[in-house]
């Protein structure tokens, strides 16, 4: 790539006297992953990762990138004019350190305000007061060199119908807006994709394996107004919306809308999501509520109806899983295998199965030293042999009708160390001793990591990364506000007390760079235990069915304890997918989920 | 008791204007325990609980206490006019709530503005504003009605030498400057009586059991001023004072001196602690720089010195306790005992010992189904006879010059039940896998705690409390920023991440209502364990040397691991202790330390 993109870039933040301008990774919804039309970021750097930050000045170009795409982001950018900003390494300024240092006194900083969520741009604004200086953020400056771009996805929308939701969208605004009279909002506008998918009871396909649909939803104690694209609407969405007493306004108009409201509005939104230009399209006299959405909360608490159903996408899901390790185990050696194409087996394997909707994410099939990569990807040109001997790693899962699935294996193709049976082992120990907890209602996540980080600490060895998260129903399969890791990371909102209803993954591994790695992960329902003089105890129903490879199990290094959770685990998967299997399958179930 | 005061009460307050007038439980520093001068609110209703706020308007007056107190307040108020409100109980309106209920529109909310700390004075103002209202909090109205109130105690000061203290005032107050300097703030006040006798290494008497004195300390970049009563002042710590850069002032001036800082002043200070008076003086332009004093975490983290010492100090005491068990164990049931007795015998004992200065807290000796009270304390007029059955439990510790101690056990003195055996095994258990977790730096007791709590949450039993807390060095024998619970609690501030250094109790417990309680604690110190791609690990040096009653232990319930915690733990106390215990005090200890 040439650094033509750049130089016009520049020329356009010249005309407008912009001394610096910030390109992040974000829809106009701050969404996880977003779709083709907004990777401006890439567009203008050639680095294709899933998360960065582009921030131009006159005479600097700097693209920010965590340590995962260090080597990636170093060879896509070469020739952009553009420098790599290692995140998180030793004495490399973070965006907002370097936006301070380069911005000159009354200097301007520019972004499109809509990319950027009010609490972040918030911050940019105060740096910019500090230096008497100002924002521009009514334009999207790469809109004016990207010529090709990718139109806005706008896919037909269909509805979730209350046999699957649980929930009618009516009564889940009627929820909405008794928070909303707690709080004495009069008004709640919601921007987050997953939330407004869940509320309505809708769901599209705006955004790769997310369910979702660009849209804005204004609640208020009359009605609801759902802001999408005109094309996105078919008659029989409309009628159900009206049922729902909810109108379609254009997608754009949200930002008029927010002009209008008149001052004395008390609104709620939760400025960590909603964009910038929406809030400083608010009158001066309008009051902001700023708090999370209610729905988040309402929506990670899965209905009777969600939980029912869940458990049934998760049976599917196991069965297409089982009969992919079978088939694994019984191929390697025998056929030429890769990363590859073995992952499309298993997404063929979960195609095949009833209600299968869509991949929830795209699968890592990571063999060997690859899955010591948390986020490794395997393409159809780059893509490691697979022999029998070491271990495969498969992180995939899918959107049934009934729910989402997310669930990681690690095989043993052959011959393994020592080390390795003693890494996997103790995976396998987390994992359980997690799942197996009783505790008290009022714990976070923070409060039950411990449970399965401590046989790998003991080993003095971490994995990096949370526990696991919450887990979306047919929407993102990351959700909070629950979550498992050791500390809280603000930004992640995902140490909420763990609730009944709630589904969080418990993905617990170890990864020794350029040898391998090992992740096995279940999906967990939080439930009620006893309620006694000391309060109400939940546990987790572990709801992912599939076998935990024996062949890495060193029986020794287990407890009592922990023998008879594998083994009780074991027993219910087996129960479970017995009757869905051909009978060669079942006897080799047998044997993967025998007693040790 | 009669109502009398009460009635004055009123008259004062409506000569001012005054409808609702509060009277807290706390001194001018937000001091956990408070002299005698402070006990205004036991004055004013008779009840004399540690903890408890009155409530008075025109014809209501209201006693708060909590549930450790309800029977005994219930009793003490009788007659005085006062109603009780249960704090916790379900419909019992919190203080809060019930001033926003009584004020009337433009009304006035009173108090002593010195013994309410400005944060919380702040919501109160805001309740006032919200009605309208104001706050009348120039008068301490329970003065002009206490005509023979003790005198403010005023001790006579002593310095903590370098030797004990490792650090001189010197470099605290520069470390503390470096602070201020990345704050930007030119001057920081501290009214915490445990910071400021800690940053200038000086100690006192002025509250039982915790040595502290009645003292403001400003400090800015030339040098620093410490508000004290001057009857507090010797030559000899006026001259150190001197040397350290610190110059004397009299006690009641920081009024003055707030009033007086210049606008533009950038003052840090903490609001939770600094009390609403000197807040309520400061100019409008000076700059409040809200946080925790630097000091807080300073203390917290235990220097060389301190550590070494306080091993030292935790031997005195282990000889003391193990000498105390040793004779409990051969005394009941050969002599009458009581709880009170058996605890002066524990008292005395510790008293025996080098260098010992104070108990730390009074102890609380407590037998069968006393000990289930958290807080029971028996008197001399009221103690239960001790016999040759069930358990006692005693929670105690002294202050050294070498350091602070704090030591619960609980002995079995004859015959017990299966369920009692079960209870202490387990309590043994919890506290063991505490003590034995190695740990990511990050980690705060939010994270950990699950390790000593999980035993006793599978068999549907908590303790209700806590797990630990910080321990001050020959300071208040609780403090923060580190301790042990499974969910954050603000108003604690003991959720701070763990540091090498930190000393932490570990305490886990059964209490059954109406039959017996089960405490062990020890102290933890946090200490650095290997450092490795992964980051820093720490783990946990126990200093307590006691024996855990073998006689409550059933070596049936412990894992391979867990009895091998028990027997290590055991052999270490054995071997501190060894040399210094008689020879028959030794035969017993080989006995009471053996292998299981």
């Amino acid at each position: 790539m040439d650094n033509s993109r750049l130089i016009l870039l520049r020329d356009l933040m010249k005309e407008r006297g912009i001394d610096v301008y910030i390109v992040p990774t974000s829809d106009f919804h701050t969404s996880e992953y977003v779709g083709d039309y907004f990777k401006e970021r890439q567009f203008l750097t050639g680095f294709t990762g899933s998360a960065g930050t582009a921030v131009v000045t006159a005479d600097k170009a700097g693209l920010w990138a965590d340590g995962r795409y260090y080597i990636q982001a170093e060879a896509q950018i070469e020739g952009s004019g553009f420098m790599l900003y290692k995140m998180g390494m030793d004495g490399v300024p973070d965006v907002e350190d370097f936006v301070k240092d380069e911005l000159p006194e009354g200097g301007v900083i520019g972004f499109d305000g809509r990319v950027v969520n009010a609490a972040q741009a918030e911050k940019l604004e105060k740096i910019a007061a500090d230096k008497e200086g100002s924002l521009y953020v009514t334009e999207d400056l790469i809109d004016f060199l990207w010529e090709d771009r990718p139109a806005m996805a706008c896919s037909t929308l269909w509805i979730l119908t209350d046999e699957y939701s649980g929930e009618t969208a009516v009564s889940k605004m009627d929820r909405i807006r008794e928070k909303m009279k707690e709080e004495r909002a009069g008004v709640h506008v919601v921007a987050s994709l997953y939330d407004i998918a869940w509320i309505l009871n809708l769901r599209g396909n705006d955004i790769e394996n997310v369910p979702v649909f660009m849209s804005f939803l204004k609640i208020d104690m009359e009605g609801a107004a759902l802001y999408i694209q005109p094309a996105a609407m078919t008659e029989d969405i409309r009628e159900y919306l009206e049922g729902c007493g909810v109108r379609a306004a254009d997608y754009d108009d949200i930002y008029k809308d927010m002009e209008e409201l008149p001052a004395g509005t008390k609104l709620m939104i939760d400025k960590q999501i909603v964009n910038y230009r929406m809030v400083a399209a608010l009158d001066e006299g309008v009051e902001i509520i700023d708090r999370a959405d209610p729905s988040e909360l309402m929506k990670a608490i899965k209905n009777d109806t969600e939980l029912k159903n869940t458990r049934i996408a998760h049976l599917r899901d196991g069965v297409a899983m089982t009969k992919f390790m079978y088939w694994l185990k019984n191929t390697v050696g025998r056929k030429e295998l890769d990363e590859y194409t073995i992952g499309l087996k298993a997404d063929e394997l979960r195609r095949q199965q009833e209600h299968f909707l869509d991949l929830s994410f795209g699968n890592i099939s990571a063999y060997g030293p690859n899955a010591a990569m948390m986020h490794y990807s395997a393409s159809k040109e780059n893509s490691a042999k697979v022999l029998p001997e070491g271990m495969l790693l498969l992180d995939s899962g899918g959107h049934y009708l009934e729910g989402t699935t997310d669930i990681t294996r690690t095989f043993i193709l052959g011959p393994i160390t020592d080390q390795m049976k003693l890494h996997f082992t103790t995976v396998a120990r987390c994992n359980l001793a997690l799942a197996n907890l009783k505790f008290l209602h009022g714990c976070s996540g923070i409060s039950l990591d411990l449970a399965c980080r401590e046989p790998l600490w003991e080993m003095g060895i971490d994995y990096r990364c949370g526990t696991g998260h919450g887990v979306g129903h047919i929407l993102n399969v990351h959700e909070g506000p629950n979550g498992f890791r050791y500390k809280i990371v603000p930004e992640r909102r995902d140490s909420a007390p763990l609730e009944a209803g709630m589904i969080t993954t418990d993905e617990p591994g170890v990864y020794i760079e350029g040898e391998y790695g090992i992740r096995t992960e279940n999906e967990l329902i939080c439930v009620e235990d006893e309620k006694n003089e000391y309060g109400q105890f939940l546990r987790f129903e572990n709801i992912t069915y599939c076998p935990i490879d024996l062949d890495g199990i060193d029986a020794s290094l287990l407890t009592e304890k922990e023998k008879s959770q594998l083994n009780n685990y074991h027993a219910m998967v087996r129960e479970k997918l017995s009757p869905y299997l051909t009978e060669d399958e079942r006897n080799w179930l047998e044997k993967y989920t025998r007693e040790i």
